[in-house]
């Protein structure tokens, strides 16, 4: 399989999690890529036209995407339960992975209004609507931490890689501050295989 | 059933349109709600973080988003196939939705830009990339549309719901132009009882 990446999207981090999770890192080869939404990648928009990372081209050609689609094509050849295959596991992971997608979204989107817009177009009124975005997820991150037990799925995937874009890229939320459970369970699903080979260069 | 939506909402309109080819449109009890990305909606937020419709509030009490999940789920609880259960029909369906989800996010996030973010900070070039990813998106459902037969899944339903917002919030986009396969589709699928009945106002 080959994947098209970036080193620092949290999307991607999210699908490389679940592969290595799922014994699967091995077989997937890495392409560079860049997934900015203003210069596009035009060998990207070849295979997928909105141009974004993770996208994955399967052994047999297949083009699949975005990183909800990737995680659970891996899932099922690996014959795991990253994504669980049903019942009320699988809600509640899909849930779980919406909400941290959402928090990375609503991130990702503050970091392009502040690192990629020119200083005299942004607008602080929507920065603050997504960071409040930022800020009620983690909130409901924290009543829900203390249940995860060992929980590994993509619901519990896509929090960590969500923590861990922040840790990067918004430091200075300090979001361990105020978020004990979220802090300690992210202490222990932070340092696995999965999460530390994966982790995104500094800055 | 309880569903935070609003009539605007494209990707309310999904899980609407979803409903109603399942059979269950009747089951579902709308509450109006307002998901402005600057000015967000309390009530809503309480029960979803991220301030987002649709959320759907099932018989059980659980909270359910976003509109993959919502689509998914009623889609199992029909016991119907609107999210095909296994095989290449099912990733099939699944991609459909993410090109479609991507080209509704790219110009609901246009909409944003030029509908409520002040004028003096709008920023010409990343509209141009956000239309950008619409006119790629577009051009590749173009070259699919032929083999689209009957179909009746996400990836339809999401496609067909996409090119309804653009008809209300991008009249001046003209998509059928140079889209012949599409425009022809999107006549039969349009006409659907299914689309008819959650069709948005007009503007």
């Amino acid at each position: 399989m080959k994947l098209y990446y970036s080193q620092t999207s949290p999307f991607v981090r999210k699908v490389l999690v679940a592969a290595h999770e799922l014994g699967l890192a091995d077989r997937i080869e890495k392409l560079p890529a860049s997934a900015h939404p203003v210069d596009r990648d035009r060998a990207l928009v070849a295979r997928n036209p909105l141009g974004q990372v993770p996208t994955l081209v399967t052994d047999d050609g297949d083009v699949l995407y975005d990183s909800r689609v990737i995680c659970e094509y891996l899932s099922e050849l690996a014959d795991g339960e990253v994504v669980p295959s049903d019942g009320e596991a699988r809600w509640r992971a899909l849930v779980d992975q919406s909400l941290a997608d959402g928090i990375l979204d609503a991130a990702v989107i503050t970091r392009y209004e502040m690192a990629a817009r020119p200083e005299a177009l942004r607008w602080s009124d929507w920065i603050a609507g997504q960071l409040d975005k930022v800020a009620c997820g983690l909130a409901e991150l924290e009543r829900r931490a203390p249940d995860f037990g060992d929980r590994i799925d993509v619901g519990t995937i896509a929090y960590g890689c969500a923590l861990g874009y922040l840790d990067v890229r918004f430091a200075s939320l300090a979001w361990r501050d105020g978020h004990p459970n979220t802090a300690a369970w992210f202490e222990w699903f932070g340092g696995r295989d999965s999460m530390v080979e994966t982790r995104p260069p500094a800055g």
